[in-house]
C-alpha cells in the first residue's frame, strides 16, 4: 500500500513480559514488567522489518485474562494454541484503537478486537484475525466478553453442543465467570432450569439476585459435591456445561439423567497440572446414555454475527446483565491474571490500559 | 384366548441359578446346575398362575453370554436394566422354540429371540419383548450375535454414534468379541482403515487374516498402550469404538485426531467393579473437539429392520463373516460366561441347549 511519508512518532511502550514456563498456579512473579522500550507509532517497511506488508499499529485498551491462557505458560505443544515464548510479550485478546495502517481494511481511529500484546501499543502483523468494532453505545470492554471471545463461547456452547429444550435442567460450574454467567443467562432465556457453582457467597449471592439464576451454592462449602448436586438436581441433570473439569464434573455425570448433554468447556485449566485429576464414573456414559463433547469457539465462527446480533439485542433489551472485574492500568495486570485462579475476581476480569 | 382341553406333558427342566451377588469377576461358583424341577409344556390358566395371560411356553436352543451380564451380578440398582435375582434363573437372550402359545401371535414351531431363562424350557409371560425368525438359511444361533443385541450394537454404534466417513482412521478394542468383529467388517466397508486390539495371538491371526482387519495387536503384549496406538496410527485416530474403558480408552484420548469421535459401549464390565479405573486424559476432549457418547443399541430400534436386511445381505454376499464360539448343553454355561472374563473364548460365545 502506498502511503505519503511522514515523520514517525516514537514513544515508550510498557510491556508485561512472560518470564518462563511454569508448573501449577501461576503467580505474579511469573510475568515481569518491562519499561523503557521505544516503539515507533508506525508500520515498518518491508524493508525495516519482514512481515509488515499489511499491518498495523495500534493502541491498546483493554486487556483480557482468559483461564485458558494458563496452558500457554507450560511447555506443552499438544494443544489447539502454542505456548507462551519466554522473554516475550504476553499474548491475549484485546481491544485495541488503529494508530497507523498499511492494510485497506483498516484505517486509525478504527476500534479492533482479536489478539494483541499485553503492552500499550502492538504492531500486528496479521490484522485479517482482528474484528472491527462497530461504534455503538456497548462498553467497548464488553467486546473481550460478553460480545468477545468468552460470550460467543458461552453462546455456541449452549446452543450447539447442549442441545437445549425448555425445561431441561441445566447446571454450570464457574457460573460467575465470564462464559458462565451467559450461559445461564441464555438458558434462563430458552425456559431452562438453572443451577450454577462458584466458589465464594458474594459470587452465589450475584448468581441468585442478580443474573437471575433458580439456584446457585458454594462449591467450597460442600464436603460431598455429589450430594449438593441431588440436591438441587432432585430429578438430575440434563445439561451440564463443565467449566472446571475434575472432581465437578465426575459428581455431574453421576447425576445426569438419560440422554443427557455435558459441554466439556473450562478443562483447559486441568491441561496444565502435570497430575490431572482422575474421572472415576465413567459407566454412567452407558447407562445414562449421555453425550460429553469437547469444544472450541473458533469451530463455529459461522455463528459469530447471529451471536453478536442476538447478545447485543438481549443486552439492549436489558433481558441479560453482564458482570465485569476492571482493574486500572497495565501494571495490574500480573496481579489481575494470578486473581483468576484463586477466584477473587467477580465476572470478567478485564485490565484496562487506556480509555481511548 | 380359547384352547382345547389337553393333557399336559411335563418334562424335567434343568436350569442354571444364580446364587448370589459378587464382587469383580464372576466364577464358576457363582452359579449352579439344578435338576429334578418338573415343568409342564403347557401354558398355565390365569387361575393357575397369575401373569400367563398371552404367555409363551418355549424351548430353549441357544443362549448367549454377553459382559453386560456381570453388570446384573452385583447389588446396584443404578443402572439400565436390574440385577439378578439370589437364587433364580440366569436371564440372558437366546434363540427359543415356541412349544405352547395362549399369545394370537405366536404359534408353536415359531422360532423366537429376546429375553429368557439359562434352562431348558421356560414361561415367558412378556412375549411383547420376542422377535420372532423368518426362516432362511442363517444358523438360528446367529440371532443372538450377528443378528441380535451384539450385531445390532455394532450397526447402531458405528452408524448411528460414529458418524464414520470413507478414509477415516478406526481402532476398535475387544475387536474379536460379539460386538467388535462386526465393528471392523462395518467400517472395512465404508471405506475406514481398521485396527483392532485383542488379547490373544490366535485373536490377533484371526482378525488379520479371516476378519480382514487392516492391523491388530496383543494389547497383553504391549507395555504402553499409547506407544502402541501411536505405531498403528501415526496420523491419530476418528474413531475410537469402546468396548473396555479404563487404561485403553484413556491411551486412545491421547491419540485422537481434532473432530474425532468415541463411542463407548463396553465400559458396562467396569460398572460392576468396585474401584473403577480413573481416565486422565480428558482434557484432550477439548483440545481436539472429541464428542464422546454412550449409547445403549435399544435406543435404536427403529433401525433394526434395516439392519437385518442389510447385515444378512451382506453376509449372504460374502462381505461379512462372524466367528462363534459354540458350547455344547446347559451343563456348559457357567464355563461358557466365566470365559468371557478370562478372554478365553474366540469370537461370540454361544451355549447349544438343543439343536432344534
Amino acid at each position: 500500500m502506498e502511503r505519503k511519508e511522514e515523520v514517525a512518532v516514537v514513544v515508550e511502550n510498557k510491556q508485561i513480559i512472560f518470564k518462563g514456563y511454569i508448573e501449577g498456579i501461576p503467580t505474579e512473579s511469573d510475568m515481569e514488567l518491562k519499561l523503557g522500550n521505544k516503539f515507533k507509532l508506525k508500520v515498518p517497511s518491508e524493508e525495516e522489518e519482514e512481515g509488515c506488508n499489511g499491518a498495523l499499529v495500534v493502541k491498546n485498551l483493554y486487556l483480557s485474562c482468559d483461564p485458558y491462557m494458563r496452558g500457554r505458560m507450560r511447555h506443552f505443544f499438544g494443544s489447539y494454541i502454542p505456548p507462551f515464548v519466554p522473554g516475550s510479550v504476553i499474548e491475549g485478546f484485546g481491544v485495541s484503537k488503529v494508530v497507523d495502517s498499511d492494510n485497506p481494511n483498516f484505517k486509525p481511529g478504527d476500534f479492533v478486537t482479536g489478539m494483541t500484546g499485553w503492552e500499550e501499543y502492538s504492531l500486528i502483523k496479521k490484522p485479517e484475525q482482528l474484528r472491527k468494532i462497530q461504534p455503538n453505545d456497548i462498553p467497548l470492554s464488553y467486546y473481550v466478553g460478553l460480545l468477545g471471545m468468552p460470550g460467543f463461547t458461552a453462546y455456541a456452547g449452549f446452543h450447539e453442543v447442549c442441545a437445549p429444550k425448555k425445561g431441561d435442567y441445566l447446571f454450570v460450574s464457574a457460573a460467575s465467570g465470564a462464559v458462565g454467567q451467559l450461559v445461564g443467562q441464555l438458558a434462563k432465556l430458552h425456559g431452562c432450569y438453572v443451577v450454577g457453582s462458584a466458589g465464594t457467597d458474594q459470587k452465589v449471592d450475584l448468581l441468585k439476585n442478580k443474573l437471575g439464576f433458580d439456584e446457585a451454592f458454594n462449591y467450597k462449602k460442600e464436603t460431598d459435591l455429589d450430594a449438593a448436586l441431588k440436591r438441587f438436581f432432585p430429578k438430575g441433570i440434563d445439561i451440564y456445561f463443565d467449566n472446571v473439569g475434575g472432581p465437578m464434573l465426575d459428581a455431574a455425570l453421576t447425576n445426569m439423567r438419560i440422554h443427557g448433554r455435558i459441554a466439556i468447556c473450562g478443562m483447559v485449566s486441568e491441561q496444565s497440572l502435570s497430575n490431572p485429576c482422575g474421572i472415576y464414573n465413567m459407566f454412567n456414559l452407558i447407562s445414562k446414555r449421555i453425550r460429553m463433547q469437547g469444544f472450541l469457539q473458533s469451530d463455529f465462527l459461522h455463528l459469530y454475527p447471529q451471536f453478536l446480533e442476538d447478545v447485543i439485542s438481549y443486552y439492549k433489551q436489558g433481558k441479560i446483565v453482564y458482570i465485569e472485574d476492571m482493574n486500572e492500568g497495565l501494571e495490574s495486570a500480573p496481579a489481575a491474571f494470578v486473581g483468576l485462579y484463586s477466584g477473587k475476581n467477580v465476572g470478567k476480569q478485564v485490565i484496562c490500559v487506556a480509555r481511548e
